[in-house]
């Protein structure tokens, strides 16, 4: 619901005067009054601005600052829990100015900061962002001999090795991420057949300080050759899963690789089954579009 | 490694004019010319500036773009890759300068935005940031009778039954979401025993438009009384898991939770090592600390 807060004519003459532009500006004529910043009210009752849609390019940090102070008081007599901001990066002084009222940065991505403020008396009830990475590995096995693909990363703990893996790009699949790595490092194309661990790691240097978590998927290879990346590694080999897998050779991998790779020798041994979490693709029930699930399959 | 770069002189006489105070500059005295702007280099070849430790605050944004301007050229010249630029809140204005030459914005949390500038010609390698919320459901199995404890929330979809949970605070580990959720959504305390399904989201409306994980965990009553949270539910139950996993009641639950409820279901007649992800916890390799990794665990 759009709705627009009309208070404190003396505000107009401000805006007017240091914009240079009150034809741009929203006026409602006749009204005796006009809307100082339009706000839209979500069902939780919190008010989110957008200025990017308001002629704001020629206003001072301080009549914006007025202009707020303004606004917020109204906001909070109107009974509303809370002010979502959008900053567009043109206008980032208005962040300085909105962080005199309370205001603290929630997230900003590429060319538009968010910043919000509490107004309610009852606890912050505010949603976070997003806190963790996402980053997929991929166990290539070959079931012909019980191999399975690594590398050495280049930068990373030398002699070690790991599965071949990365981060994923925003709105990524867990399984084509670590289709793509693999091919990206090591020239082998594959398919996704499962999801075989995660692991969930905090305050992460890697993640700017933020979570991680690190998947391990089960691919089947559709290509055999290596090609692999020298930017990204050291060494890239078909290396047996019970070399990885035996204590003689715990120096040589990390820990995660040597468990997962024992889970490797026992699906290979007693059925893949017996280790994997198969994914189904299952419609969201407003959006129309598709999520995927992971989970035990059930075959009895 | 932290360097300085040193870089036409006359740009220090319009700093000091406009800072008006020459005296809290990184001065080298005697060396003919002093830091602009002080950077660290990172293995990767970026630069990192942090505003907050430099004296700008009276700055004018033309002043400081002219000298990011000259900064940039000459990072630029050493073969820098990219430029981090951490600007705090109160210098907020200098974004708007910084995005004139390219900036945009990585990130921000609380009271600093992190720009980025990508300087190389090779294909851009930044990193993003954190890409998923995670959410976090708790399955309350009590096992003496094959009930589950399950509610219906206020803000969703009316008269679905679905397992009680929510987002994980940053920090919290995924086992520690489900068993407080728990607890704040139904009074029912509880341990955790296992991690049973992931499910992955993007472009998530509740996640800024970000991607959501939702993890459902096994748990293990600890007490049996409901007190449910009215703020959050309307309705708060144990109730029998083949009433929820048969298709008689499927408009009655949603998808993952009938689902879940069937795997459930499979645990209680062959034991949940058939359905269990289980939970390790290992120590990192350099920092100290400790991770929690998942995967079925080998009975064999």
């Amino acid at each position: 619901m759009r709705v627009f807060t009309r208070r404190l004519l003396v505000l107009r003459a401000a805006l007017r005067a240091l914009s240079g532009s009150p034809g741009r500006a929203r006026v409602q004529e006749g009204r005796g009054a006009e809307p100082l910043l339009p706000g839209a009210v979500d069902r939780y009752g919190a008010v989110t601005v957008e200025l990017k849609d308001i002629p704001l390019e020629d206003t001072s940090e301080g009549a914006f600052s007025s202009l707020l102070t303004d606004c917020v008081s109204g906001w909070k007599l109107e009974g509303r829990v809370a002010v979502w901001l959008h900053v567009p990066l043109a206008l980032s002084r208005f962040a300085a100015a909105a962080s005199t009222l309370g205001f603290r940065y929630h997230h900003a991505r590429e060319d538009t900061a968010t910043l919000v403020l509490w107004l309610a008396d009852a606890p912050c009830r505010l949603p976070g962002y997003a806190t963790h990475q996402v980053g997929v590995a991929g166990a290539v096995v070959d079931e012909s001999n019980g191999k399975v693909v690594v590398v050495q990363d280049r930068n990373k703990t030398l002699n070690t090795w790991k599965f071949p893996g990365g981060l994923s790009d925003q709105g990524e699949n867990i399984g084509c991420t670590a289709v793509r790595e693999v091919l990206e490092e090591t020239g082998v194309r594959s398919e996704f057949q499962s999801l075989l661990s995660v692991r969930q790691q905090h305050d992460h240097p890697g993640a700017f300080g933020m979570s991680d978590l690190y998947v391990i998927c089960r691919l089947r290879p559709l290509s055999r050759r290596i090609r692999f990346c020298r930017e990204e590694c050291v060494r890239c080999e078909w290396v047996e899963l019970a070399a990885l897998a035996g204590p003689a050779h715990s120096n040589q991998t990390t820990p995660i690789t040597a468990r997962v790779a024992r889970l490797l020798l026992h699906g290979l041994e007693h059925g893949f089954h017996t280790i994997d979490l198969s994914m189904e693709e299952i419609p969201a029930v407003h959006s129309g579009r598709f999520y995927q699930l992971y989970h035990r399959a059930l075959t009895s």
